[in-house]
């Protein structure tokens, strides 16, 4: 079924080339594809609540693997059911419903080679990185535009057109509508219709949203950008009287489940998703330690594809040690210190360690919204260099109040470009990803030992530094300027110790890459990870 | 006994009219001003070493208060007593010493009222800060030359000059020669003589040093400078043969404790003498616990004054809470978070803090030494606002490894203009100095609740803050450019919350001053805090 709305964005999905992303039908889809199964059902449709009245499972199984995903109503009286083929091969599949008409269905799919920009979804690999299901690094660089969701369509449009041009893979962003300073006014779609009371009925979704969501996850894929969904947030709009209150930070128990089963049935068969629990947890005052650890429990028991899973602290530092946790997803407590603890989470988590929020370029009166690009981009190389990842986000103070951060829209800002450069070289970087290496005390070492070494000076600006090279190889050395974003080579090639020449402005690093028998550094292969 | 060398510099010193510190015989003497007493005793100076074979003391009473000064062998048959009257009226002294010529001969001076411009040593005040003796506050703002003393004599005028037109009012200098990168050369004179076996025989001090060192302390005291005498250091000539080591490092105990003796009895009689126990003292190797605690009990019986004591970190932090330990002398541990551990400390060890290492202004190759100017400024404020006080150095590379840090000469930096603008804005705080209040998390305030608050934003660049003023007075604003040291008054009187607009760059402050009745600022006061 493919709505008015739907057709009006076939053009840039088909641009975008992601295969099997508009619902339809299907007996053939690409591997890592969504494949989507609709089914009516006219008799359970006329059931009280159909969302919450009609049970519906399917078991999708090549014979090795079995997978099964929930199916969810989506109005009139469709039913649909997505799964993602995580191999190629002939797959069959069965329903099971409370719904006689949903029960006993099958079928089968014939999972086919994926387009070459589909490189699956991603996951952790060796500990500390990410790589997509086909091997290909991730080298995550995140933005953050909260509520782009719920903006006019015409901005929505324009957010992508702003992600197409920027170096961005990873899009935070909340399902649930925000109401917070810079962003006080009404949803485009609320998540869930009003009630005869006039409050939202947590028992029903607005699918007119939840469509909507679907569409735009599926552009982010077609952009090479992951959709860090975040599921839950305390941004609600508590300056209304308690009769107009939103009420998304407090929802009952029970909806919060239907919530995320529902969310999960829906999205979780696009490759490029990933949960986030919840920003700032720790200021959700309704929450408790077991509603957290609960919606991890939802996730693991409703994703069979097993999704990135993390929670954003605001303060307080979630413990990350849980195992339902997939990645550190932190926000920097101090205000100075920031993304240079990122070998301290590394070490203590034993996870990949993704600094989403280190404050935001712009210039509003809040410090975490106030960066100069120099400084946002300082904390993108500090967090990077030491095997770390790092997030972007833009808050320049706007006439009507749009700021990239909540509204997504438009770049202003010149870290966008910056980021584009580090992400270029850390892709370089043979093997899994960046790792931390023994530096010098005031300057961090990162790379691949032996291979590719990557010494970033920070604010600081020295003339010259003495670099420390193996003895028993021969390197090349460029000269990086991580602002003006020149890369200059030391003529020759070298070992040993070796002083290197610099200009003695801030924000430069030194990449010294050893060079194979023919002469030519080894490190030039594309950028390829173990899944 | 006045000699060439003395001659030389007596324009500098009347020009600079620090009465009382020409070594001279004298009956009269102004309060804090320097009195000397000289003695000529050729039997006592034919002992074998009349450094460590002749005791001499003198006691000094006004009737109400009883010093005890030591004297020392100054060379020749000469012996020296130094004494700072530290009251006004007539003093009568008496010595007693092992040496029949040198016993049981007495006299006495009139202490008469202080120049203008001498307002007593520096003593902690009012918990965390410092004041002159007669309660002039002391808004510290040093600056390092640590081996200035050591270099060639014209550069050591030019250091003076430099510091003229500085706005430092603390010099950190090492007593004895250093031997460290970029300054690995002899120094113009040792503390001791060779011995026959050419090292430096630790009973025999060189008294052209140490009268050079006289000289310069006097001269810093016509500055308005303190000496911040640094005791022992570990930067010593270790690249040397052993045998050609200088050793001041690793001297015996019972040298330590007699250079300790001969340099207090030479200079504590100067006003504007600071001890600092060591520069970097965990990196000293061959010292234990119990020597620092030693120096300090030689200091305390030897001092009858009460100069500040400090003791220097390089990593690891002494334990200012010990009571020998006037205030805290911290180095900034981490590279990125220094000066805005100032309130920590400040609680932790109820001392006055002074951050006298927060890296310096310049391009060499080192993390501590290559800070831009813009950098170290922010460090001044960042310290300066929570209640604490913030030194200064400069290490910009010269082909002649000129550096201001370790060999003074010329100031080539950004960052003096700057700090005598703080400096300047600070002194006009009423109360004893600075006081942490309760701010913002993004951005410290400081003042005196009530009546002037000053609140500053870092690298931070808002395009406006709310500021919240106390509702029960009227405060004039300004907006204060710490880097380009404009100070732009908002128009009006204000009370409550005011949003105060803001240029959107880095550096910024606002001051708010209560305005008494009459209209205008109270806090326009000369400094003035109880001594």
């Amino acid at each position: 079924m493919m709505t008015n709305r739907h057709r009006a964005f076939a053009a840039v999905r088909q641009h975008a080339g992601m295969d099997g992303a508009i619902p339809s039908p299907a007996t053939t889809c690409e591997r890592w594809g969504l494949c989507e199964l609709a089914f009516d059902a006219p008799q359970a449709a006329r059931t009280a609540n159909p969302f919450l009245d009609v049970d519906l499972q399917a078991v999708f199984s090549d014979g090795a693997t079995t997978l099964t995903m929930r199916g969810f109503f989506d109005g009139g009286s469709t039913w649909r059911l997505r799964f993602m083929p995580p191999v190629e091969g002939r797959w069959s599949w069965r329903t099971s419903s409370t719904a006689p008409e949903l029960d006993g269905l099958r079928g089968t799919i014939m999972a086919t080679p994926p387009a070459d920009d589909n490189h699956g979804p991603v996951r952790v690999a060796h500990r500390h990185h990410f790589a997509h299901a086909d091997g290909r690094r991730h080298v995550s660089v995140g933005t953050t535009c909260y509520g782009w969701t719920h903006q006019p369509l015409e901005r929505q449009e324009q957010t992508l057109e702003s992600l197409a041009a920027a170096p961005f893979n990873k899009l935070r962003m909340c399902v649930f509508p925000k109401w917070y300073e810079f962003h006080r006014d009404p949803p485009l779609h609320h998540a869930f219709l009003r009630g005869a009371d006039g409050r939202l009925d947590w028992g029903r979704p607005d699918l007119a949203y939840f469509q909507l969501l679907d569409r735009r996850i599926a552009e982010l894929a077609r952009l090479g950008i992951e959709a860090d969904l975040i599921l839950f947030h305390p941004y609600d709009n508590h300056d209304a009287p308690a009769a107009e209150r939103w009420g998304y930070d407090e929802m009952p128990a029970w909806a919060e489940d239907a919530y995320l089963r529902h969310l999960v049935a829906r999205v979780a068969a696009y490759r490029n998703v990933w949960w986030s629990l919840a920003n700032e947890w720790d200021i959700m005052k309704a929450k408790t330690p077991e509603d957290w650890a609960r919606f991890a429990r939802v996730l693991k028991a409703e994703d069979p594809y097993g999704h990135p899973v993390s929670i954003h602290n605001c303060g307080r530092m979630y413990d990350h040690a849980d195992p339902a946790i997939s990645h550190v997803s932190a926000q920097r407590i101090d205000t100075v210190r920031t993304s240079e603890d990122t070998v301290v989470l590394r070490e203590r988590f034993a996870k990949p360690v993704v600094w989403d929020e280190v404050a935001y370029e712009g210039d509003v009166c809040h410090g975490w919204g106030n960066l100069t690009a120099e400084e946002l981009v300082r904390r993108f190389w500090e967090g990077m260099v030491r095997g770390g990842y790092v997030g972007h986000g833009e808050t320049y103070a706007h006439p009507q109040d749009i700021l990239w951060w909540s509204r997504g829209g438009a770049l202003h800002g010149q870290s966008p470009a910056r980021i584009a450069f580090l992400r270029g070289l850390v892709e370089t970087c043979p093997g899994p990803g960046i790792e931390p290496l023994p530096g010098d005390w005031d300057a961090p070492l990162g790379g691949c030992a032996g291979a590719w070494l990557l010494q970033y000076y920070g604010f600081n600006r020295p003339r010259w530094r003495w670099f420390r090279l193996p003895a028993d190889g021969d390197y090349q050395i460029e000269v990086i300027d991580t602002w003006n974003m020149t890369r200059t080579p030391v003529p020759g090639v070298h070992r040993g110790n070796l002083r290197v020449e610099l200009p003695g402005r801030s924000y430069m690093a030194i990449l010294a890459r050893r060079v194979a028998a023919t002469g030519r550094p080894n490190a030039s292969a594309p950028p390829r990870a173990a899944g």
